[in-house]
């Protein structure tokens, strides 16, 4: 346990932080991911800083959970899909619901986190233990359902599979910015599944 | 032009320059990315810290300048290929020659600086400016080349060709880490080529 790990969050008061959480998440949307302070947060929030500092290590960690607090309350139906559902729709269905519809105006404070991650080791790793992994596996899991039904083809890692669909969205938002829009997602789809050689 | 943008890179005295960049890309290398700072560069170069900040406005566009001008001294030959050239290979030994070769063990300052770039407007500019940009122009060009040779789809915007091999790479470098080393250059390669669909 590292020494910069918070207490068992199960123990924080319930109220409060869903307060300082709310009062992340508002800032971020008004004001930009990169101006959130605890002062700011503990004054919106009317808590004092040190509540914040007792359960949270940093401003990046108070964004994060409060992001991932956000997304982990959505559904996403595209993926207890039932057997014998169209692979390309649902896919192109699932881009949409979780980068168009649950993100939404959050991908600035995504990108944030990203970039705080590549500095802050405390923040990638609840970066990838709260988002990024979780969401890799449900969609490997997803794929590899698919290539038992022949809808994917069979030797293809499902995890690599999530790297090639995934990698042009974050590639959008960190390395070469463009909208995040309906065609996008259905591009982005379309053009994993079928690749770029010559048909 | 923006008042924190620094004078005309043309006037900087030469050698007092290289002392600069090659001080920050060693402190990078020793001590990571993170733990640089002007004054650690001003001592290493054996120049006064005021010298750095007239032409430089922050310890990311320092490091990023000499991390643009390492590779830009690189020679990308298979980008000079000629016509008739075998193109999965061609880009395989790229991915290679880019990756693996020329940034090596720099890549935790390309994650650092992308990191840095999506909280200060002044380093995404020069990054795009100097890296991303150019690199995708180049690659684009040489996939619109294989295109007229039928040896790429050829309703598949290039650009976005460049977007499904290189989203891989840095969505494996930012998002989700895992070793960038000979059997992932050629992995991605291959998957972008092939798409995912059943054969």
């Amino acid at each position: 346990m590292s020494p910069s790990r918070p207490p068992n969050p199960a123990l924080r008061n319930p109220e409060s932080t869903a307060k300082i959480l709310d009062a992340a998440l508002a800032m971020a949307a008004e004001s930009g991911p990169a101006k959130v302070s605890i002062e700011g947060i503990a004054e919106r929030a009317g808590v004092g800083k040190r509540t914040i500092y007792r359960w949270w290590p940093s401003k990046g960690a108070v964004v994060l959970d409060a992001l991932a607090q956000r997304l982990e309350g959505q559904q996403f139906e595209r993926l207890e899909a039932t057997p014998g559902t169209d692979f390309p729709a649902a896919l192109k269905g699932l881009i949409k619901d979780t980068w168009i519809h649950a993100l939404g105006d959050s991908l600035p404070v995504l990108s944030w986190l990203i970039g705080e991650a590549q500095h802050d080791p405390d923040v990638a790793l609840e970066l990838r233990n709260r988002l990024i992994d979780p969401a890799r596996d449900r969609v490997a899991t997803w794929i590899r359902r698919a290539q038992d039904e022949g809808q994917v083809a069979a030797d293809v890692d499902p995890y690599r599979a999530v790297d090639l669909v995934y990698g042009q969205l974050y590639y959008r938002l960190l390395i070469s910015p463009g909208p995040h829009n309906e065609a996008f997602a259905e591009d982005a789809a379309t053009l994993a599944l079928r690749g770029l050689q010559p048909r």
